[in-house]
Order: C-alpha cells, then sequence, then structure tokens
C-alpha cells in the first residue's frame, strides 16, 4: 500500500505544481477520506492547506478527522474563523474531542470558540470524564426514541434528525428521566410487518449498558462480545449519556494490544506510531526499565560473587549459566504473556489463581523433565563426546539438568503468578512480562543452582 | 462478572433440580445471547440439552453460536434431525462454517446433510476457501441492489429479503454480471428527499473491496481504518461473493494480537483459551521453543568455554555477565517489539528498513551512553565503595561500561532488523521476539566482553 501512496502523492504534487486544480479536484473526491488522510500527511507541508481546500466541505471534514494530529494543526492554524467553523460544523463530537485532546491550549481556545455553542457544551461535558473512561471516548449524538411512538413515527424521527447521528441504526429508547429502558434497531422498524405497532412492543428491553467510569478496554470487549454496533453509556443515576460505537471500540483495541505488548517490551507506553516518534521520544519510553533492569541484574552480579571463589575451582559450572537463565527466562515469560494476555480479555479472574498455579506446576513438570533429559543427553554428547571436555563430569551434567528442572518450576509459578497478584494489587498485569520475569528469574535460577552445587558437588 | 455467573449458575441449576422450567425460560429470554452461552458453557454437560431447549428458537440459534466447539458438539450429538435443521435454518452462513470448522467428520456430515440445498452450497463454497483468508470469514448473506432501483424499490427489496441478512446497513450495487459497481447505505437511503431518486445516483462509486485471498488480518485493518460496518469480498473477476462484518474484523484483531503475543513469547499459537486448554495443550505449544533455545544457547556456553582458562584468572568478569546479558536482551527485545507491532498494523514497510535502521542505531548511542554511565557509577559505588570488592578496578568497571554501550548498540541493530527481514522472506516476523532475539543478543555480547577484555586488561 505505501508503493501505492507514494505513486499518488508525486502524482498530486506534480498536478499541484501545473496548478491543474480541476483534475486534482476529481481525483481526490473519488478517495475514501483514510486515504486522502494518508495522501496528505506524506506531502509537503506547504501543499496541504491549497489541496485541502479543494475538497468538498463533508469530504474536508471526513479527512480532517483521519490527519496527523501536527497536519491538523497546521491547518487549524491556517484556517480562518469562518472556514474553522464550517470544518466544525461537521464533525461528531467525538471526533471534535479527539481533536482537541490533540492540541495546543491556544489552538484549544479558538476551536471552542468557534464551535456552535452545543457543541461547545458537549465537547466540555466529554472533557471532564477520566481518561480511557467510557464517557471520555463516547459521542453523544445518537438517535432516541419515546416508547409510545409507532414504527412509522419512529422512522419519520430518524429521517428528521439522522443526519446529524454518527449512528442512527440503533435507537435508544429513553422514558421521561432520560433513562434507558430498551433499544430498536432500524432493521427492526423496517422489517416490521405493522406499521401501526409501538416502539414499545417492537424494542429489545434489559438494554447492555456502561457506566460512564468503566474503562474504555471494558466498553470495547463488551462490543465486540455482543457484536453491537453501539453500546449506550449512562451515568450514575441510570441516564443515558451518549454511545461508543464499533469503530472506535476497534481503535481501542488496537490501542490497548500495543499499549500491553510495548509494556511486555519493558517500554512505557507512546501514543506516536514509530515512524511519527522521535530519536527522543524512543529513547525516552525505553530508558527507564533498561536503567531498573540494570539495576536490579546487580542482585545476580552479588549471587555471583558470593560464589566466586567456589567458582574460581569449577569454572566449568560458568558455561551453563547462559543456558539455564535464559531457559529459565523463556518458561516465566510463556507463562507471563499467556496469562497477562488472557486477563485483558477477562478470561481469567484472581479467584482462578489456584487453579492456575496448579495448571502451570503440572505443565512446568512436563515441560522441566523433557528439557532436563534432551539436556542431559546434549551435554554427555557434545560437551563430553565430541568436544572431550574432561571437566564437565557427569555429575555436573546432573548438577545442570536438576538446577533446569527446578528453574522451570520456578519460573513458570512465578510467571503465571505476578501478573495475577499485579492486578488484583491496581497495577497493569503486562508490567510483569519477560523482562521483569526474566530478572526475577535469573536470580532464582543462580540461586538453585548454586544451591544444587554446594549439595552435590562441593 | 465471574462472580456474577457463578450466582446465574448456581440459580439455574436450583431452578433446573426444582423442574421451575417456566421460571428459567422467563429469566433466560432476558439474557443476552454471549451472556447465555457463557452460562451454559460452565453449567454441568447433563443439564445442558434440556436448558437449551428452553429457549425460543432464534435465541437458541444466536446462543449456539457463543457457545464452546465441546458444547456444540455435545448438543448436536443430542439433537433429532428435525432441531439440528430447525437451529442451522436461524444460522448465518460464516457462523454455520465456523462451527463446521471446529466439529469432526461426522458431525459435519450430519450438519450438511440437513443444511438446506441453499446453505449447504455456500457453506461448502466458503470452507474451500484458504485459512484465515478473506473468503473463509466473509458470509454470502448481503443486501445486493441494481443500478436503476429507485430509493423507494430498495427500501422494498430490504424489507423483502433483509430478514436473513447478516446485515442491511450497507447495500451493494451490482451490474448484471455480478460486478460491484457501488454501495449505499440505509443511512443514505432513509434520509434521500426525493424517493424517486435511483440508486445509481445516490450510491458511492469506487468502492473498496478486497479479494478472496486477501489475508484476514488485512481485511480486519481495512474495516478498522475506514470504520466500515462491513467490507465486500470480490473473486478475481471483480465479481462480488460475500461481505465481511465489524464483528468479525473485531474477532481477528483480538485473535491476531493474541497470536502475536503468544509468539512473541516463544510459544506456538493456540486456538484454545488457557482455561480451556489442558497441561498437554500447553506443553506442546511451549516445549520447541524451550528445546530449540535451550540447544541454541550452547553457543553461548561454548564462547565461555573457550574463554574459560582466562576467566579463571578473572573470575570477577563472571558475575557481570548476566547483567550485560539482560541489558543486550532488553534492548534488543524493546526494538523488536516495538518494530514487529508496527509491521502487524501496517505502519511500516520492507523500504522503511535504512530508516529504522538510522533510528535505532542514535537511540541506541544515547540508551548505551546513558546506560554505561550509570553502570559506571553504580560499579564505582556499590562494588567499589560499599562492598569492597577489591578485584573490581577501575579498569574493569571500564571493560564492563564499553561492552554494555556496545551490546546496546549490536542489540538494537539486530532487534529492529530481524523482524524485518523475516517478513520480507515470508516469515511471521513476530518469531523474531524477545526469546529468539535474546539468544543470539547473548552470543554477541559475551563476543564483545570477552574481546574487550582481551583488548584491554589481558
Amino acid at each position: 500500500m505505501a508503493e501505492h501512496h507514494v505513486t499518488v502523492e508525486a502524482t498530486l504534487e506534480l498536478l499541484l505544481e501545473e496548478k491543474k486544480y480541476a483534475t486534482l479536484r476529481d481525483i481526490l473526491i473519488t478517495m475514501n477520506p483514510a486515504d486522502i488522510a494518508g495522501v496528505f500527511d506524506g506531502l509537503e507541508e506547504s501543499a496541504l492547506p491549497l489541496l485541502f481546500r479543494l475538497l468538498p466541505k463533508e469530504l474536508a471534514a471526513e479527512t480532517f478527522v483521519e490527519m496527523d494530529p501536527d497536519a491538523q494543526e497546521l491547518l487549524i492554524q491556517g484556517f480562518s474563523d469562518s472556514e474553522l467553523r464550517e470544518v466544525l460544523n461537521e464533525l461528531y463530537v467525538d471526533d471534535a474531542v479527539d481533536i482537541v485532546e490533540e492540541m495546543p491550549a491556544n489552538v484549544v481556545r479558538r476551536i471552542l470558540r468557534q464551535a456552535d455553542p452545543q457543541m461547545r457544551k458537549e465537547i466540555n461535558e466529554i472533557l471532564r470524564y477520566p481518561e480511557n473512561s467510557a464517557g471520555s471516548i463516547m459521542t453523544t449524538e445518537y438517535v432516541s426514541l419515546l416508547p409510545d411512538m409507532t414504527v412509522d413515527e419512529a422512522i419519520l424521527r430518524i429521517r428528521r434528525t439522522g443526519v446529524d447521528k454518527e449512528t442512527i441504526y440503533t435507537c435508544y429508547v429513553l422514558d421521561k428521566n432520560r433513562t434507558l429502558i430498551g433499544l430498536v434497531t432500524v432493521k427492526d422498524l423496517l422489517l416490521s410487518q405493522n406499521e401501526d405497532n409501538t416502539i414499545a412492543e417492537l424494542m429489545e428491553d434489559n438494554p447492555i449498558a456502561v457506566n460512564t467510569h468503566a474503562d474504555q478496554e471494558e466498553v470495547a470487549q463488551a462490543l465486540s462480545k455482543y457484536n453491537f454496533l453501539a453500546l449506550p453509556v449512562t451515568d450514575a443515576e441510570n441516564r443515558m449519556v451518549g454511545i461508543v460505537t464499533f469503530d472506535d471500540a476497534m481503535d481501542v483495541m488496537e490501542d490497548e494490544a500495543t499499549e500491553d505488548m510495548e509494556i511486555m517490551g519493558g517500554m512505557t507506553p507512546s501514543d506516536k506510531t514509530y515512524l511519527r516518534s522521535g530519536v527522543f521520544d524512543l529513547f525516552v519510553h525505553r530508558i527507564p526499565w533498561l536503567l531498573l533492569l540494570m539495576v536490579s541484574a546487580t542482585f545476580t552480579g552479588m549471587i555471583i560473587t558470593g560464589f566466586e571463589n567456589k567458582l574460581s575451582r569449577l569454572v566449568v559450572l560458568t558455561a551453563f549459566i547462559p543456558m539455564l537463565m535464559d531457559t529459565g527466562g523463556n518458561s516465566g515469560s510463556q507463562s507471563s504473556v499467556t496469562i497477562i494476555r488472557a486477563l485483558s480479555l477477562g478470561e481469567l479472574e484472581f479467584s482462578d489463581l489456584p487453579r492456575v498455579i496448579w495448571k502451570e506446576i503440572r505443565t512446568a513438570v512436563i515441560c522441566g523433565l523433557t528439557l532436563s533429559t534432551a539436556c542431559f543427553g546434549k551435554i554427555m554428547l557434545v560437551d563430553r563426546l565430541l568436544m572431550h571436555n574432561e571437566s564437565v563430569s557427569v555429575m555436573v551434567a546432573l548438577v545442570v539438568c536438576i538446577t533446569m528442572a527446578l528453574t522451570v518450576l520456578v519460573a513458570k509459578i512465578v510467571g503465571c503468578s505476578l501478573p495475577m497478584i499485579a492486578k488484583k494489587l491496581g497495577f497493569d498485569p503486562a508490567v510483569m512480562a519477560s523482562p521483569f520475569i526474566t530478572t526475577i528469574v535469573d536470580a532464582l535460577s543462580l540461586l538453585v543452582y548454586f544451591g544444587i552445587t554446594n549439595a552435590l558437588l562441593l
């Protein structure tokens, strides 16, 4: 797809140079807003305002929403007040909020000044909800119906008010206090055999809703679980205040998975894409964990130092340290990754901990036995027979293999339980992934190694 | 939510014991199918058929789709032919295909025998597409319109044929050869001011579509990028054959992210959730990488063995091996995780490789300098001043810190380039994550360590 964009960009820039604006416009209006934004983001900044002004009003607003915050800011800076007002009028409230959240304070003030009073009020309302809550990602533009409307009246209402709604396909039935009492889909309305049926007869009762303060991840999971187009958001008094639509849920799912992976990779999560992140951004997100883990690796060093005298008599043991540490780290990270993902998909609860540990213990025993058998064979075959390493005695091989089995066991128990405990304590379980687990397991595996060496070899 | 289910399950089982079927039914019909399935999956197997038969026909089918494959199989085994036919008639084709794919051969034969001829034909067609392709996850049940229909005729057609369609909200305009020429939404139709407008006048031209053989991940990304409810799927001759709806795209996104995380955690990906995976399942998915990585750690061992004589004179160096290896591993895994995610979100192409490497080199230099400065300070302060470890000379500290800076550099270059090269060669980039990178970086960091030791200390 990148190759495709390069060509489109080059074509557009050429047409722009040749001032063939009519042709430019004809090409742009056949394109999807997300694709236009993709092309615009790759263009030279100076070309942007001119090209943007070629777009018809609605397409311009739809494209604007899809662009990079940097390009959005550039455009807003160049907009006249009436141009800004025009774009704002075409935006859905949740998109306007997303833009406001990315802009510097002076641009935000200008946006709020130019937005019409109703939109300004709604933007301010949504901005009040905590970050990553259902309230902060919802839109207030949904279709509401009354229970005593007929099907015909409902369709009429949709026709009259639908143009500004983010979705018209699921309509929410509210009573006089704006309490959510049911929902009805346009499919139900269109396929209804009797036009005089009331909404109350047709609607689905007991609609599933989330509270304004629910976590956005929970909202996305609910939308995905129930296959809903939109999920209603209600306040503490059960009054309906907005909806979250599936496309926002998809973005949340993608962002949350990226965030989990970044944390699991030992980074603090970042909002920017890789290519948009500067070197300093990358540094800032990566250095904290590197420093922390480097310092905590000091303990591993101390354990080795404490054993230094004995180790100098049996240097052969040193050669197996990386293998034992890596196998332990890998075993632990397998368990932690599996558990972290299951937690974030809502498949596990803290109450499952004993069951999880028991499953991991049994898995660790089979993995440990297989690995240490393979390892024993490898040592005998490679180190003794092939490489004639005399210092690798059967006893040394035995110590290494027992350590390996025990390390796998310890690693899997630590790997599965730390994420669950972290979640219970209110931390992000993803923190308990590979880098962290590895550091702990490293120290533990060395303690086991030297303990067994002491018992069997010295 | 689990607590909630436990209560519901207990209540249902109690009511079942007391044979209060009417009450049971009243409770169940207020629930969402996904929630009923969640409760059913936790019930005793013997209770399942009876409870399932209490559900009204449509709710029964919707619940059936959401259940575990094991429970589905159990139910099908107990169904009479006419019961099976009834459930099948209520299913969408893509859901039927999902079920068929999970069932053993004899159950599949029975399902195909009981499905009506049209559905059987469509199931067989979808089954022919390669796994994870757009064709394999699409449904053939969409609304098609002709360009010369009026708005009124189109609405009439939707009313007449819509009941069996997976979505009616986006309708596809086909010419006489079933070539996709445009699309029109129900919103456009309902909000259209003139009922005599033709679909050709109203429709969006140049609809975005994917080929039947496109990867499901690409399909999910397109749906998410364009915020579409459904994406049309066309064959090699550009004829429309089906649609993929947003809810299936959400499942794909979730599955693909889970799969990436599993591979990045050093496991072969699994279809089963954690709690449904047996100990042997877990073993099978985890042991291959553990064995492979254990064996490849042999090289690290060999490097140490080759240096054994010199190491025995300078045992103090051993104490820093874990810290150097861990820091290298963590640095490399930060880069690889970032790049793997960017690749799977379509943000990077192979042509970006030089730019990526250059960015990683600069990041590595700043990270490396920061880390080695911190490390030098730590060694001087902790090891020399606090712990009075005489063998840790300034020269030793220098060797360790230079190694650290170089290891970070090497780790970041390896970590960012291997996933991109893997993708170019047609492998899954996620394989090039932490466990694999760690093993390579371990060996490289030891080579650097001993090389610098040789040059500066011996």
